[in-house]
């Protein structure tokens, strides 16, 4: 078979369907099924992605067989509508969208209008009788042609505009007459003419190739790169283009252009959603320069339209299984569906519309789990405005909640300020803008949150404030910004660039303070500060984790290091600890002393007494934790860092005892010595790469005693909940194993000192002893490593860093330029989410190895990857038992356990 | 067929064979081909390593099955000899010896005599006539079985025999009478019932179980261990046990006893060469107790002997085609033959052996190869005394040159002191004893020489002194050493520990003087300072390497940074350059302030200011590099390491600020700002773990105006060079590679470097980029990076860093402890022989994966393991085109390589 590029759909049917998304990018799969269904879809074609990969692997220019096929289905568009591309007489116009697999609001170009030239433009006046109809989309096309495709600045045109405005003396673009229009018509071909050297084109299939080629190009437009990055869309996929007979929303006041969506994607709540205007085109909505009024309003202006949109957008909640985000057009009466598609959500709408959907029977619990993107479960845990002290902050005025959660920082205006003053300054900022645009998000990203003057509830400022989780308020018309001057007034104050500023995402309140914030409902639920039956939020939490823990198939634990931790983890559902790092509880006040006076200690006598002394503090830390538990597996792991961390910094003595031998140095000499003495013992612990140095098993093996402390404290925690009648599994992990005969070194030390405890004590314990492979050699070897070792835990953190050889405290200037869109030399942070090809391919290799010599051989992984979704599938897929997450990331990996499982069912389908 | 354990020899034939070593051990399969071959050989039985090895892993108890075997050849022994073990009326004594696969000199422990007891004892006395020396041979079986099987001290026995001395008023042992030795004998009992609670045992049976069990004990004893590190000997091998009848070397003036080498393991000349003691036993000749006599002696005392002795060991030489180290004893002036072994040898030896034998038809250039411990080469380039100035120096003494080499250290007297000076205190020391013993070998391997007053050519001293490669003079009769004063006198002086001491292991003098040193011989001849003609051992030198060039196929290339380098590289015999490390040369001088000035430089501008200084400077390295190396290839790595290694030290820094500000603040104002601006730029630099940091490709990425100035400086010098005519093939590699984009981004910045430069030259040139493969992760995604890179160079060392976790610069005193006896965590140092098992995995991988898309990849090695003999073995076997050693090893490679080559022939016929 010949390969297809180019999809149709109109006239009832579609060459393409859902399934498609792949091949036809979210938009065309959407028109497709759409046009399948039988909804009113204005009809055209799609053209593929793999259209875009091939235009780009040939250099920028699409192959000659594509373009021909465009050819034939543009005829078949002709001959459906009986219009003709640059027809004087009966003239096509088409919109251009660019539409891939993920959809990226806001960030592709779009150009409608298309086919209009010096020529059509009059006959679309004549054939319309509405000459001031024919104008305005001729202006627009040519103001969206030439921005979009040919790269000229907006501000060269709306400086066009303006000048007109001002000349004409109206304010609106609405009082300005045809003739006003038709001028700046002229001097928006100028505008073109002056900065490209060329006409405005006047043939309409060149147009339309350039269009095309233009969405292709902006793939790669820093914009779209940033984008994927932050969303973690591969940047091969490429976009289609969708080519589609233009339906009219500005040809008056029975023709009006709207967005929605089924439900409320910031709250959840069930209701009908979004926004349109009259007499206006698609991008108008979107951009925030006029304020649209609610969907609802529509049904007093166009209640039979109104009634058509609620019937199709509720069935295509039905037929999609998810709440739908929709575009739509009324031209004189008539509505067309422009595009549909899962809608984005806040964490805390995707938690309700998951209940919601299920209890309705719109979708099965497991196609609900689909649909909650993991990573937005972060966004339930954050802090709200503290209750106790709200009531004393008063709003100032209130918008519309764009992005719920509370948010404080200091004003700035612009994007490229709030990253100044965040990444240089480490201030916290809020940023206000008149309307954000794509160009901001860097600044978004890095604010504590979004308060926009206009727009709506589908705004830019509104659609990526719920994407990124961010606290978003936006359309507050009491705000007025002097960008220039640094300042803006509001509820009739004046606050400037570096004031406090707060914003309830939740309400829409705008507060001229720093708020303080208390733990979010879900915390205070997991805190024990509310009661879980009083929180709805809580309930719907937990139960659509319960629906994952009937799904997954690995299990989650938490890394816990102290008794508090294991309670949060165990409220979030942690089934054990993964990881308890001992050495955490040495840094605790009362402890550094001691643990101080043991590496200081000048011969083992001194060091054994205050080895003897932290016992019973390790056991009492273990004891809780075991309780807190409840019998789930506790896995501990002995001593991991150098000793040095937890004495005084060699500098900083050097430039004390330089500083007392400077002063005086016979009056300081008592003070020098001793200080000397501290040095002298620093610098001998003192290495030039710690990270690989003497730490992990090495401490323990050149310290036996120390392994042997940890070990009695345990097995004698252990032995206390036995005997207080509690079940308690404890797991004991040594550290930065490379080769075996170290495993097995500290395992006889800590063996026997679970026999000698446990003898002593009278209590017999199942208990087991295990490694952390977290080394390149341990994955090699790993075979060799399991004849011994009971379980597995793979350190991804410290794999990662000698995989990769990057050590983690430095390389974070190296990484930034690594992900940087100049560079693009990595994809991912290998830190955030496993690096499957390298890291994984290690990992991969010791569960095979280890499970070789040993078949039931326990494997887990406690680096910070087991609280990240795509890391969890990774670890899904090679067969670990269990991740380990940071208490508050349990419930991301709960969910993304169980969409692996999904995952993998739904692949398997598939084959 | 069943497992056989025991292997009989003797009645002219024997069970096993010289091929046996790993069954037999050596010394097992010597006697075994002697009698095979006809030679006079007492009876006797082996028992094999693997019954070591089942005895070990039976814990410690021979299996039944075994041991019945045993019984098996006990009783062929006593129905060939007509003597029976125990028996009162014709008993039989035997000796028992160990034999490992490698033999052990000194190391492990005999017991001779066995089956005397109270009872056989006045047998033996009636049926020899000779009471004296049943009673002698009684006595030291008694103490050699109290300390081998017992684990008594020497000296509880020593103290007796001492203390009878005394007490007799007689100065040497033979001046004891009869009655004396049985009083002797009565006191050892009672030291073995006071020391272990028992009697002497009676029963012969047991006598013979516990010494066999002994010796399998004694494998695992500190010194064996010990020994087996120092020669990479694997601790799994296990030994064998000889059990043999006796012969006596004591039983008057017409028994002797000796031990010979075929030719001079010292020196390699020609000569008989060995010493024997008349009217003793083995061990008295090789402890050095009585200084023995040379071996040619042998032909006045004992003439007919020592016509038989020359003769047997002739044909023993050719029948090994390698020198023989051999033991022998005389009993009633009938020879025996006790051992026979290819002999140990110097590096100046073994070059001399090859030259002799192969002239002398004895063996095969091969064959001749195959005997020349490669590590043993370095010996030949250890400094001699300056010969300028020798003159100037008198010696004082002069004993036997036991090994050549000139020494100059601070006199020390024990073992333990020699450790404590050299590695407490960094100083170089020479150690004296009176003699030498398998307890000293730690104090031995840190000296820079050893001299002993007592002892011969074969002596402990001697012996392990020319294995170690270290300058030994032994049998220095002039010295009289009061070990507790702390002093010695020679030659009429007193010196006392700590003062300087020379000695020349060539010659035998001493001189109490610290002489200046010269390069040696062959150092002479490479730096152009002697014809190579005129040195004979330059000559055999590099006619032996010439035999290897004709077999080896792996390339041998040197790592070199500068043009001398390069020049003693090639003079070696390097076939190009496998790493320049272009940062070195920003250590000179005069570069580093302009490396310093591009660091500091505030702006881009200034940043290339600087460069560009440099650009001329290290064209000239390049220039020099690709000439001395004579159209050889010359790979050339980027730079390496981190900035901050260029500035001076942050905390010095700190200080410096410190002590201003605390001195006068306001006057060091200037002083003081300036250096802080400094700190500043220090501390961005500043990581935690420079090692994992901002160095490698990281660099290049980040400033690619570096790689670029560096990637021009090259082609400008190639151009250069081949414009005069030259051939020159530079190949480019990119360091510290992780993910191929690095790579590629880097290959970039080259190629358009080597582009331009070659086009504004107009000259063309090959080359090739390559990279490192030194990161885990590249040998994970080698077919990935092979893609573009045109060669791989493993860098061993930081794969070994990455891999292990291990920090080269900090895990010393870890390895230390990891190597040390007590815990034996590891067999070796990874830095020092490449870790088959881990890092050598990883390697495996990334030749497979890289030639997986790059069937003709070229790969080579570059870290230090290219210089070591077995690292470079496993480099042949994994496939690699070449190793890149440090200049000085190129011989040590080239001949590593010859022999991987015959040892895989070998290992092909063995199939």
């Amino acid at each position: 078979m010949e390969h297809k590029f180019v999809y149709f759909f109109g006239g009832g049917k579609a060459e393409g369907s859902r399934d498609m998304k792949d091949i036809l990018g979210g938009k065309g799969a959407g028109l497709a099924e759409m046009t399948n269904v039988g909804l009113p879809v204005p009809p055209g074609f799609t053209i593929s992605t793999q259209a875009c990969n091939a235009y780009v692997a040939n250099c920028g220019k699409l192959p000659p067989e594509i373009d021909q096929e465009i050819g034939v289905n543009l005829k078949k568009l002709e001959e459906l509508t009986g219009q003709t591309l640059g027809s004087a007489e009966n003239p096509l116009l088409v919109s251009v969208r660019s539409g891939a697999k993920f959809s990226m609001p806001g960030m592709m170009d779009t150009i409608l209008n298309l086919g209009l030239n010096d020529v059509t433009l009059e006959t679309l006046a004549k054939k319309t009788g509405n000459r001031r109809f024919a104008l305005d989309c001729y202006r627009r096309f040519i103001q969206m042609f030439g921005n979009v495709v040919l790269g000229i600045e907006k501000d060269k045109f709306e400086h066009k505009l303006t000048g007109i405005k001002a000349s004409k003396k109206v304010k609106t673009d609405s009082e300005l007459r045809d003739t006003d229009l038709q001028e700046l018509i002229a001097l928006y071909q100028d505008v073109v003419k002056e900065q490209t050297g060329s006409d405005f084109p006047q043939d309409t299939h060149q147009q339309l190739a350039m269009a095309r080629d233009a969405v292709f190009k902006s793939w790669n437009n820093p914009r779209a790169a940033t984008y994927r990055k932050l969303n973690n869309i591969p940047h091969d996929l490429g976009t289609a283009v969708n080519i589609q007979l233009m339906v009219f929303g500005n040809m008056g006041d029975t023709s009006a252009t709207g967005v929605g969506f089924t439900r409320n994607p910031a709250s959840g709540a069930k209701e009908f959603y979004g926004e349109f205007l009259t007499n206006a085109q698609g991008e108008d909505v979107v951009a925030g320069i006029r304020t649209p009024m609610p969907i609802v309003k529509l049904n007093d202006v166009m209640p039979a339209a109104y009634v058509e949109l609620r019937q199709i957008t509720d069935k295509l909640e039905r037929h999609y299984k998810d709440v739908q985000d929709f575009e739509f057009t009324i031209q004189e009466s008539k509505l067309y569906m422009l595009q549909t598609r899962n809608g984005k959500r806040t964490g805390f709408a995707a938690i309700r519309f998951a209940i919601d959907l299920v209890r309705e029977g719109i979708c099965t619990k497991e196609e609900a789990i689909g649909t909650i993107d993991p990573a937005s479960l972060n966004q339930l845990l954050h802090p709200i405005f503290d209750p106790a002290v709200r009531g004393k902050y008063k709003s100032v005025a209130k918008g519309l909640a764009a992005s719920p959660g509370a948010a404080t920082g200091k004003l700035v205006f612009t994007a490229d300020e709030a990253v100044v003053w965040s990444e240089k300054k480490k201030e916290k900022v809020l940023l206000v803008r008149a309307e954000t645009c794509p160009d901001d998000i860097h600044g978004m990203s890095v604010a504590q949150g979004v308060l926009t003057a206009t727009g709506g509830m589908t705004s830019h400022a509104a659609v990526v404030g719920r994407q990124m989780g961010k606290p978003s308020v936006v359309g507050c018309g009491a705000l007025k910004i002097d960008e220039k001057a640094g300042k803006m007034t509001i509820g009739g104050k004046t606050v400037k660039k570096g004031d406090w500023i707060s914003i309830d995402g939740t309400t829409g309140e705008v507060v001229l303070a720093k708020i303080p914030t208390a733990p979010s409902e879900i915390l205070q639920v997991i805190n024990g500060k509310k009661k879980r039956e009083d929180s709805e939020l809580a309930l719907a939490f937990f139960e659509v984790l319960s629906w994952c823990d009937d799904i997954r198939r690995l299990k989650v634990r938490a890394n816990a290091d102290i008794p508090h931790d294991a309670k949060i983890a165990f409220a979030f559902g942690a089934q054990g600890i993964g990881l308890c790092r001992t050495e955490h509880m040495f840094f605790a006040e009362d402890r550094l002393p001691l643990v101080q006076k043991m590496i200081l200690a000048d011969d083992p006598q001194e060091r054994a007494e205050a080895i003897a002394q932290l016992l019973p503090l390790q056991r009492e830390d273990f004891y809780g934790l075991f309780k807190e538990m409840h019998g789930n597996p506790v896995t501990i792991r002995t001593l991991d860092p150098p000793l040095h961390e937890f004495l005084p910094k060699r500098e900083e003595l050097m430039v004390k005892i330089a500083t007392l031998k400077a002063k005086d140095p016979k009056k300081n000499k008592p003070k020098i010595e001793k200080l000397q003495a501290l040095l002298r013992r620093v610098e001998d612990l003192h290495e030039f790469n710690p990270m690989l140095g003497h730490r992990g098993c090495r401490l323990g093996i050149t310290y036996p005693e120390l392994t042997e402390m940890q070990a009695r404290a345990i097995f004698e925690a252990a032995c206390r909940v036995a005997k207080e009648g509690g079940k308690v599994v404890p797991e004991i992990m040594i550290p930065l194993v490379a080769h075996v005969n170290e495993f097995t070194a500290q395992r006889e030390v800590v063996l026997r000192a679970a026999k000698e405890t446990m003898e002593r004590e009278g209590c017999q314990l199942e208990f087991t002893i295990g490694t952390m492979i977290e080394l390149p050699r341990a994955c090699v070897v790993a075979d060799k490593i399991a004849k011994d070792a009971e379980f597995f835990s793979f350190g991804t953190n410290d794999l990662t860093q000698t995989t990769y050889g990057f050590s983690r405290d430095d390389v974070g200037k190296i990484l930034a330029y690594y992900l940087s869109d100049k560079h693009k030399i990595l994809d991912r942070d290998p830190f955030e989410s496993i690096d499957e090809e390298g890291v994984g391919a290690l990992v991969r290799m010791g569960v095979q190895k280890g499970r070789s010599t040993r078949p039931n051989l326990k494997i887990g992984v406690c680096g910070e990857h087991g609280g990240d979704a795509a890391s969890v599938h990774f670890f899904h897929k090679v067969g670990l038992d269990y991740v380990s997450a940071s208490p508050y990331r349990v419930a991301i990996a709960r969910l993304a356990a169980a969409q692996a499982v999904l995952d993998e069912k739904k692949a398997k389908m598939g084959d």
